[in-house]
């Protein structure tokens, strides 16, 4: 007889960003004509650079022939890009190997596939709000979860509380959804913590590339102490705009064990039973991606988001509505106004000004009475959402 | 404090096909001039079909696009593609709903993930020998794992066990290792079985379009009564040579059920939460893979790759050498000959004749005298194999 996996009862219904859409396509199919704005899901929306799309071009070239046709590769990923990774960290004066790092078909499958090689056993601890994948992942697997308070007290950067065990930590800055991005001196704390508690930091740094404070890390590698019981995820999602092209990786690195135990050569020998390596092709476009042209094409894609932040954090502002975020991130976070829920201020969007936002709910209770805002949308749309978002009175 | 997942300390230490690449590069380090000929692993040497190239390349032009750039897509799939599949399916008589396939990376990614939803409790039932991924991964989550044998007794194709009770069965065929195909009736009794005990069939179809004799199953749903017990894994890597591009499904049908819980709405979760969608450029590129054009120059693929299974076949057998399958599928499995263990023969075609194949004790038990030569050399390669072959002497 075969029992479904009762952790499973203990999931939210739907995945968040499943429930929005489910919701926006209920308002839409009412009003078909309806000139939505969508400001919610992280999904970037500019093309790819023309220099990726040469080498992806190459690539699928490549495929065509015999000589060059590659079947499967490495399940780590291949050499040449581990290394292209391996330089880019040198950048922030950290060093990597290139056998340290894992090229994956996305960060979202690394950061949760990787508690199958801790135990279910002890606590992961994740700052509340954070991205539902962190909370679901772990409820899946039965573990348990305590929650510290992100909060307006915090600035929405928790440090550590000595009095709380945890096993496995979730941190992630730029913070989903916050935007808030930890110093230094505060991710020192956590990695003075961590080893304290002989616990694991599991490190999303998912949307470094749009730090432009030359103070604030964008590894958490850049801190000492920080191999020894740290794991980084990293992603070509939003930087070089593979949401749909699909390229992450995780570093692991060598010095990190438990119990004498090699967390890398686990990570490697999950991954080689559970993964077949990332489409070469992807791989290719995420090597050009980190060459010096590559990089000069996507700063232009990462600036031009980031005049989206700014427009929409002014309207804001002129609207007396209370935000953080967007200067270090690609989202802002918005303090309800009128004392709405996140959902009433979602809905209120929706509806009134066919805009498209995050609730705030959905990442956590604190998160509760805020509503998040994408950088990801084109200049037209974002312009056209602040002409809207100015009619708002109460 | 964090621990490590105990269970990974039951795990052999290396995947199976990590081990054979080891040898194989040890071996070339000590003699750089080997001519060496792989046909170990199961990966394949032609390179994509034109169409399929072509379709990539349109691909990649609409990501470079504002217009036609895709960012995330549904993490069950674009619909194009899941209706392309289930088209797929009508060739067999079998009507399948496109909210019942779920398109991933790749069959390995689901086939170990699958086991998510299911509770670590009752029974793993594996027919040894077998593909490791399906035993490594259920250590990994602690299950118990229940062998049945599949030798020479029953032509390497166990039937089930009354006595023995099951609630995870997974059924290859055509076979990995071994090249065995069901018969409906024979699948039929494993259906009535699963039924009877409750149990869940995950099939593994990846190499169902290797079959040619007509009277043989391409799906387990062309069985009456599977879809209320068997989830269908299937992958574009064997046909259209994507084991390098990545491109699998799941096939979950609603009818199937544990407690009134739908296992289809469980999966569509899981992968919600742990997978974020397979690329677009290498979905669009299935999507053609199954068009009528696609499916003719595929196939042509596949009877290159027969021709090898043929010549290879022919060779064991003048040699005097026991094997079976090629026929309905890309492996051949051959008893080693003098007595020798699987890695004896292993080694001795490295070293004698520099030729790659794939211990059979690496599937199992029951593998052990055995060695897979695998079709997906170059006519060229395994060509030069058999000549090799020829001067077996012992």
């Amino acid at each position: 007889m075969v029992e479904v996996n009762g952790n499973f009862y203990n999931l939210k219904k739907n995945y968040l960003f499943v429930e929005i859409e489910k919701k926006v396509n209920e308002y839409v199919s009412k009003n078909p004509n309806a000139d939505i704005i969508r400001l919610g899901i992280g999904d970037v929306t500019l093309p790819l650079c023309p220099v990726i799309i040469e080498a992806m071009h190459d690539a699928v070239d490549e495929m065509a022939k015999k000589e060059t046709f590659k079947g499967y590769g490495p399940h780590e990923g291949y050499k040449f890009l581990r290394e292209a990774i391996a330089d880019y960290y040198k950048k922030y004066n950290v060093s990597i190997s290139s056998d340290e790092i894992f090229v994956s078909d996305g960060a979202k499958s690394d950061v949760s596939g990787i508690l199958d090689i801790f135990s279910s056993n002890g606590n992961v601890l994740i700052p509340d709000p954070a991205y539902p994948v962190y909370v679901d992942a772990a409820v899946m697997s039965g573990r348990n979860i305590v929650y510290i308070n992100a909060d307006e007290s915090n600035n929405f950067l928790p440090l550590p509380d000595y009095n709380i065990e945890a096993g496995i930590i979730h941190l992630c800055s730029p913070n989903n959804p916050t935007g808030a991005v930890y110093s230094r001196e505060q991710l020192k704390q956590w990695v003075d913590y961590a080893k304290k508690n002989k616990a694991v930091i599991l490190f999303d740094a998912a949307y470094e590339s749009f730090i432009e404070d030359e103070n604030l890390p964008h590894s958490i590698f850049e801190i000492e102490g920080a191999k020894e019981c740290a794991i980084e995820f990293c992603s070509f999602s939003k930087n070089a705009g593979f949401t749909g092209v699909r390229c992450g990786y995780a570093v692991v690195p060598k010095e990190l064990e438990i119990n004498g135990q090699s967390i890398r050569d686990l990570w490697a020998r999950r991954q080689s039973t559970k993964f077949n390596g990332a489409s070469y092709i992807t791989q290719r476009a995420a090597f050009v991606a980190l060459s010096n042209e590559g990089q000069e094409q996507i700063n232009k894609s990462i600036e031009y988001y980031k005049e989206n932040t700014k427009i929409l954090s002014k309207v804001f502002s002129e609207l007396g509505i209370w935000s953080i975020g967007g200067k270090n991130s690609p989202y802002l976070w918005i303090k309800c106004p009128n004392n709405m829920t996140s959902w009433e201020f979602f809905d209120y969007l929706l509806e009134k000004l066919n805009i498209v936002g995050t609730p705030g709910s959905g990442f956590g209770k604190n998160g509760e009475g805020f509503l998040r805002l994408s950088a990801f949308g084109s200049h037209e749309s974002t312009a056209k959402a602040v002409e809207r978002l100015k009619t708002i009175k109460f």
